[in-house]
């Protein structure tokens, strides 16, 4: 839709919608607030250029990157470079040695007072994130990739890691699992806690106990996903299958389940989620890999296009996205074996 | 060593020390050329925060990012990062669409005018590279992650691949193989023709000759390797080792010679180039992989250093570091089968 038509259908004229979309002062919030609701109801997405012109923004957004490195990450920013090719809009990163979420107030302040970006992003939260008080406190425009339990508004993209969790859990219940290892990423990150919960709550559903030592979390690392999969498989009696938080630890929970003379998808199922990275494809996998999967190249391009919405004047209350995940049963996934594992 | 100790040394005040390494008019290009050429032979370095608070400079290093999203960038970025941290530099990144380096030209040019980043690093040059002479006549600094052969003065930093390569096809030459595949890097990128030459080398070094069937080149991807290994496999004869330029590569072509009924480090042997990710390791694969290594993080930590030196004073044309590779023998790597190989 052409600012024209959209104009005309909220009965002000280009110059008061425009203006409205920049965040002029000479609009009233009444008018700004209907403006940015319309256009989300109506589907009208401003042109950022010609915004950006006349408000004469920073034109990037900034983000945190921390020394870890994580493949996501980079996975991520390829999809805000995507969205972002042809808007003149570039990605400030901000380096940090990963010493903590309290350790990245600074970084953000410096972001924000510097002028430099119109909007941050902020990653993979805990469910009391200082940064998102911070960042509302200083009302700059933000968007959070992940969720947090905090009552401070605020723009959020997610995907539903609960939801898929306890999928992939119920369905190796469904099969005949009981005794189901679940390899998490960072405790205390919101994500790693949804993930916990989804798998719990499968489990307590069908009346299965929680056992404290069939769970483990750490960075996803193929490293890691080996170190935890050959303790488990040391257990007695040893898991019949495991759920995986990454397609590194998968990697690594086949080469401990090879190690031990046994076989993925027949002796051990395993299921992984799949952030859908070009390089490393879980068909691919021998055997081929059964995973929840979600794009988290599309989820950087729907967070820099959100991010744009912000800029244009959209509020940031009604920016929640929660994305459904989907499970796809691949090799890897079958009944446990008739006979009762020993180890 | 402070400021006061290298200035004494070289018989000049500190003031005009300094001046000298923020590119002060005042100073002449005489004693400024001494001066950097003198805090490198002497291995001074100056506080790069002090010089920005008087010249006034943007504070971020610019990069052009594919949306190819090669999980070797995130890492090179990571190492930025490291030596970054605390610095109060950030790193710009302009995506990009991938149409081919030239459509990289508007964006180096809009980096360099925006005022928004001190220099730029160009990535993964070609041959001729247009970037470079684009940059080095806008006077920018900038340093090249890679090598070109353009006779246009600038710095860069690369690792030694054809060296690498060479020294891996020579050791497997060495074994006793002489049909060795090789699954190659981009074609056209300075890289994979230095790794292509390495491995031209050893061959004809030894009277092997060269044969076009064995070699292939793409992106790092575990699909691309498990593809050009299994079509490579089912030449008859088939090739008894494979020169590998990545572990994504490595990954499928473990499971394309296991898909073969085949075992790796016994029918045939695997040597690959290890970028060090930390999520992703050579010693953890069944067998453990022998690899070719060299840190992508810590040159991604050198070349932020260098950028720092660039912007300190010192002279592009000097700055030439060409990193050797180690090669790593493990599991992965041994002597062909006696019986020859049929398919």
């Amino acid at each position: 839709m052409k600012l024209k038509e959209f104009a005309r259908q909220l009965g002000l004229s280009p110059t008061t919608v425009s203006r409205a979309l920049s965040g002029y002062p000479e609009v009233s919030e009444k008018t700004r607030k209907r403006v940015a609701e319309e256009a989300v109801r109506l589907g009208y997405r401003p042109n950022i250029n010609a915004v950006r012109l006349v408000t004469g923004r920073a034109g990037a957004i900034g983000v945190v990157m921390g020394r870890s490195g994580e493949f996501q990450f980079a996975e991520f920013m390829s999809g805000m470079a995507e969205r972002l090719d042809g808007e003149d809009i570039d990605i400030l990163v901000s380096p940090t040695a990963d010493r903590g979420l309290t350790d990245e107030i600074p970084l953000f302040s410096r972001l924000v007072t510097s002028g430099r970006v119109d909007a941050v992003i902020v990653h993979s939260p805990e469910p009391n994130d200082e940064r998102i008080a911070f960042l509302r406190e200083l009302g700059f425009p933000f968007l959070v990739h992940g969720r947090s339990e905090t009552h401070v508004p605020h723009a959020w993209l997610d995907i539903d890691n609960e939801g898929a969790i306890r999928r992939a859990t119920s369905h190796l219940i469904d099969l005949g699992h009981k005794r189901i290892a679940m390899i998490n990423g960072r405790a205390g990150r919101t994500f790693s806690l949804h993930r916990d919960k989804g798998y719990r709550d499968a489990l307590e559903e069908r009346g299965i106990p929680f056992d404290p030592r069939l769970v483990a979390h750490g960075h996803f690392t193929d490293e890691l996903g080996f170190r935890f999969a050959r303790s488990f498989l040391e257990q007695s009696p040893r898991p019949t299958a495991f759920v995986a938080g990454s397609m590194m630890t998968a990697l690594g929970i086949y080469r401990a389940v090879r190690s031990r003379g046994l076989v993925v998808g027949r002796d051990i199922s395993v299921i992984a989620h799949d952030d859908v990275f070009p390089y490393l494809t879980a068909d691919n996998m021998v055997p081929s890999l059964s995973a929840t999967r979600s794009s988290i190249r599309a989820a950087g391009a729907r967070a820099a296009d959100l991010v744009l919405q912000l800029l244009g004047g959209r509020v940031a209350e009604e920016i929640h996205e929660l994305w459904p995940v989907e499970l796809i049963l691949r090799e890897s996934t079958a009944p446990p074996p008739q006979a009762e594992p020993r180890s």
